[in-house]
Formats: C-alpha cells, structure tokens, sequence
C-alpha cells in the first residue's frame, strides 16, 4: 500500500539540499557584483533597484515573501480540512497538498535568490520549483480519481529530478543534436504518460476497468489523449526548429498548457458524469483568474532581459510602480503568489461536493 | 511496516537537486578565473594543475573517478547479495546499503566538484556526503541488531537536511553566539540520540526488552552511553573555545569519532554475546585499515591550504607526484576510493556468520 503522505515529508530534504547551494552560488555573484563593479552579470531593473545590505536589488528580493507566507497559509488551510473536514478521505491523500504548499514556499525562497542576481544561468532556480508545483497539480487531479494508481512519492521525485537534469542540459548545452534528441524524448514522454494515464497508472489496462468503462469517458479521454499528444508533437517539432533561447520557460509552457488541458478536461466530465460543480471550487477558480490576468500582465512588463546584452536590457528598465519601492516585477510576484494560492484552493476543493461519497463511487476519468 | 528500501531510492532526488546547483557554482568560479586572470579565489596546487578545456586541475577532478566506480561496484555486490546471498534477510534491510553505494558515487560527483574551484566556501559541497556516508553507516549497524526500531527514510533524510543547514551557518555565521548555541544543540542531540539508541529507537524502553535484557550487554551499553556523552560534551565545549576555523572537517571529526566508538562497541559485543567475527568482515577491516592509512598520510601533505591566504597555500605547493601527472591529494583519492569501499564491505559481511538465523534469535546491542 502506497503512503502518499510521503509526498509531503519526501519533498523538505530535496527542497532544502537544492536551495542551500543555490543561495551560496547567488550570493557569490552579488559579492562579485558588489567587489568587482561588474554590473553586467547581474541583470537588474536598475531604475528601481532598492538596495539593502549587499543585496543590490532588495525588493525584488523581499516581494517573494508573498510565495512563502501563503505557501504557510495554504499548508494549515490543508491541516484543518484532512483533520475537521467532511471527508472521510484517508489523511495520507492529502500529501499532495501538503507538497503543494511547501513548493510554494520554496519558490519564494527560490525566487528570491534567483533575484539576487538575475541572469540566464540562475533562472533555472526560479523555474525549478514551479515544474514541481504543475506536476504535482496535475498529479493531484490524477490522484482525485484513481486514488491509489498514482505513482509512489520518491517514484515520482526521481522524475523530477530526472526532468531537472533535461533543464539544466537545455541550459548548457542548447546544440542542434540536443534539440533533435529531445523532441524523441519528449513525443516519447507523452506517449508514454497519456498511455499510463488512460491505463489508470499501468501498463495495460484492468480487465474489469474495460468491461465497466462509461461510454462517455472513454469518447472524453480518447479526445483528450489525442489532443495532449497532437500538442506535444507541435510543440516538440516546433521547439527544435525555433531552438527558443529561454528554454526553462519553453519547459514550463509546455508544462502548463499539458496541465492545463488535464484540468479543462477534468471540468468537462465533471457534469458530463453527472456531478455539480463545489461552491467554493469555482469561487476559487475565479478569484485564481482574476489574480492571474493582471499577474501575467505584469509579468510581460519586460523590465530585464537576460536573453539579450545587458545594454539592450537597461533600456528597458523602469521606474518604481508602487511605494517609490516595488517595481512591476515585484507587483507580479504579489499577483501570482495570490493566484497560486487561489489555484491551489481551487484544488482543495474541486471534489468537496463528492465528500461523503466512497471511492468507488466516484467516477473515474 | 517502514519500507527501508526506501533509504536508497530517496537519496538518488537528494543528490541530482543537490548535484546540480553546486556544480553550476564551481563552474562560474571556474569561469571567472579563467577569465579575469584572477588566481586567488581557487586553491590549486599551482605546481601540479594540469589543466584540460576550461578546467585549471583536471587531475584533481578526475582522480575522483575512483569513488564512482568503486560506488557503482559496491551497488552490484550488495545487489548479488540482496539476492544470491544466504540470508533469509528481507531485501528492504538493503536499502541502507544501496543508499551507501549511492552516497559514494555522489561523493566523486562533489568531491570533483569540489577541486573544479577549491575554497573555503566550496569545500561544504566536499564533506556534505561524507556526513551522509557516516550516518548511513552508524545507522545500518543500528539496524543490523534493531531491525525495525530504526526510522523510516524519509525522518533520516530530513535530519541530515538539518544538519547540512547547521554546516552551512558553521560557515557563513561562525561567530561567538553561533558556537555557544552549538554547545546546547551539540550536547543536547547527543543525550537525546543515545537515549534512543538505548531505548531501542523509542522514547521508553519496552517492556519485555527491559525484562529480558542480558545484563553484560546492558553494562556494554551504559558504558557506550557514558563515552560517547562524554566526549560529545568535550568536543562541544573545546570548539566554542577553540572555534576552528575550518568547521567542516571539525563536524566531520565528531561524526567519525561517534561513529567509531558505536563501531568498537559492535565488535566487542559481538564476541561478548557469543559470536564468532565473520572472516570476509575481517579481512575486510583489515584491508580497509591497510588503505585509511596511507590515505590518511597523502592527505595531510597539505598541498593547498584554504585556511591561509593564497599566497601562503602556494607556499605548501608541490611537484607532481604519479605519472607527472597526479599529486598527492589525487593519490589520497585513490587511496580513500579504496578504503571507504572495503569499509562498506566490512559492513556488508559483519554479521555474515549469522546467516540462516532468525531475526529474534539475534543478540541486541
């Protein structure tokens, strides 16, 4: 029997061996930038660069504090609802959540230490952790239906870290032939896993699984295994053709939009299979897209650009947004530490109208 | 039921998200010093650094080879143990073998990563799994005779993270209140382990234990107990007096100074209780003995020394030693590679003259 609960403990030692080097490489740059006056290897808004002891650009330092303090939030949220919630749902099934928010704190800290000394090698540190927050969502949407099909935490870990490894490589070595491997890699990837999914986590499917198959799921997951697969396929081609420059937030979009075509399917076969949709999940998903249009808008403000020459970045600096302290970027961690939140919420919630009802009594899709 | 197994899946996520930061760090050292020319922030033993691309030391990175192959060998042999071998031993009690194997793989991993860019800072990435080579093997002989007392992987995992935080503040924050929190952290863990060591891996001795305890082991126990607080309070307190400069290795020191009174303590019990000492277990000691030695002698050649300016290292630098290729430290390499293999298989085949008894029948201690 699979404890799930490890999902939340397996994730502290990782999250903590990861940032403790990461702080120091950061940390190292900024002694460099401080001692050398080299102010080209760390790519800060320098019109609202609000410096603070030996960080240069302290705000976009202290905004993260959003990610770490909602992160904390979410993980009692989480705690009162697995101990007084109406569900009889083992406690161990809420691991994932409890993961879910210490990745959130971990972006924070992560974040943090990426804005320290922004540039095209350290954000890999900032995109890091917000891979393991969309597979974990989407692993958690997975979970809600085949409880105990889902992969065991260090399985899962090891993938990770295996896709940390892709991250990294794309970082170091973006050369035509690695393109060309990945694009096999990834198609491959997404055979695999569409495959594993409409097999309720193995390699073939259960016998009286098929028998006792929904019509109408089965039409839902043949659709959304076509189109997940068409997607990656596009995307896979696509991206060794372009070879993007900023290949961690290739990653993350390719991430996202898998993710999100799982949830957009979720909430399809939701009424289709004759459930209502919880109150508060959809006040949630709304709150959540709120936060996220105005975080994305921000986001795109375009404040740095390590991807071009630190001249062609300053020019596109800018002044202080908010408090004559907080530039937009700082504005985008505060929007979408909320929407992230709001998401997570989202989540929690998304079956509360099934509580009461035995496993097997949910539909599976 | 713990699933030990799980000591060796958990730590292969630990060490790829440790892994990677720390050599992107010594690689932008690595980088800065070929590139500003600047000599001083990498320790090399400048009269034999035969350099290879971008790398000032390839020897010293890649006598490091030495501990990955040794680990990986080590994987095979408990493997073929696991399942050729005569023990009725479930495979889970291998976990913290596999872990072992792992952990000295991982070792040459950041050990080479160490020597890319070798200095104060740096050098944390060096004894990080040595600390987790050290607990790993106190731990397997806990095991050995409290078969299921020992915590899940996950606590383990956990703790070490701790413990890595604590080197690091060693480093960054090395000062009078630091070593005087240290003090209580130090003498405080170290009450509190022996009591659960002496209580079986609970807060309260059971029962029956209590009851059934032969009395020649429980003196060997008190005895034990008292050493280990003792020296324990004298290494706590001589620090924060004392506070060396090159905390890192003084963690080390008290680790394999605790280490080894558990494993003197193991060996007297065992002919204590009536035991015969399994002849590979001697051999092996006595071949792991043959190589610590001489490896113990290149190590402290002193070739480079972080703990002094760069000019005074360069004082202690010398010719090549092998091949006019390799110093001494790489021969310390070699050297350790060997003896820390021939250790784990000391443990490996330590309680090898009990094969075919049942766990109950084994004397605890």
């Amino acid at each position: 029997m699979k404890d799930y609960i490890l999902y939340s403990w397996n994730i502290i030692p990782i999250a903590v061996f990861y940032a403790l080097p990461v702080m120091q490489l950061v940390f190292s740059y900024q002694v460099m930038h401080n001692n050398t006056g080299n102010e080209d290897k760390c790519y800060y808004n320098f019109m609202c660069a609000n410096s603070f002891g030996q960080l240069s650009a302290f705000n976009n330092v202290f905004s993260n504090t959003g990610y770490i303090l909602l992160g904390i939030l979410y993980l009692i949220i989480v705690r009162l609802k697995a101990t007084y919630g109406n569900s009889s749902e083992d406690k161990k099934y809420f691991g994932l959540h409890y993961a879910l928010g210490i990745a959130l704190i971990m972006e924070g800290v992560l974040s943090g230490s990426y804005h320290v000394c922004p540039n095209r090698s350290n954000y890999q540190f900032d995109t890091s952790y917000m891979y393991i927050m969309v597979c974990l969502t989407t692993l958690k949407l997975f979970q809600n239906r085949h409880r105990d099909e889902l992969a065991s935490a260090h399985v899962t870990y090891i993938w990770l870290a295996v896709f940390a490894i892709i991250a990294v490589l794309g970082l170091v070595c973006g050369t035509l032939a690695f393109w060309i491997i990945l694009v096999f890699v990834h198609i491959g990837a997404s055979c695999i896993l569409t495959c594993l999914y409409y097999n309720e986590g193995h390699w073939r499917r259960p016998d009286e699984n098929t028998q006792n198959a929904d019509e109408k799921v089965v039409i839902g997951q043949t659709i959304l295994i076509v189109v997940v697969n068409l997607f990656n396929l596009s995307a896979a081609i696509a991206a060794a053709v372009v070879q993007p420059d900023d290949f961690e937030t290739y990653l993350l979009g390719v991430l996202m939009i898998n993710s999100g075509l799982y949830f957009l399917f979720y909430i399809i076969m939701k009424p289709v299979c004759g459930e209502c949709y919880a109150v508060f999940s959809v006040l949630w998903f709304f709150v959540a897209i709120g936060l996220w249009i105005p975080a994305w808008i921000y986001f795109r403000q375009g404040l740095t650009r390590w991807e071009t020459t630190p001249a062609i970045s300053r020019e596109g600096n800018k002044d202080c947004s908010w408090f004559d302290f907080y530039d937009d970027h700082d504005i985008w961690h505060f929007l979408s530490a909320g929407a992230l939140f709001f998401t997570f919420l989202t989540l929690l919630t998304i079956d509360d109208n099934l509580d009461g009802e035995g496993a097997d009594d949910i539909a599976k899709f």
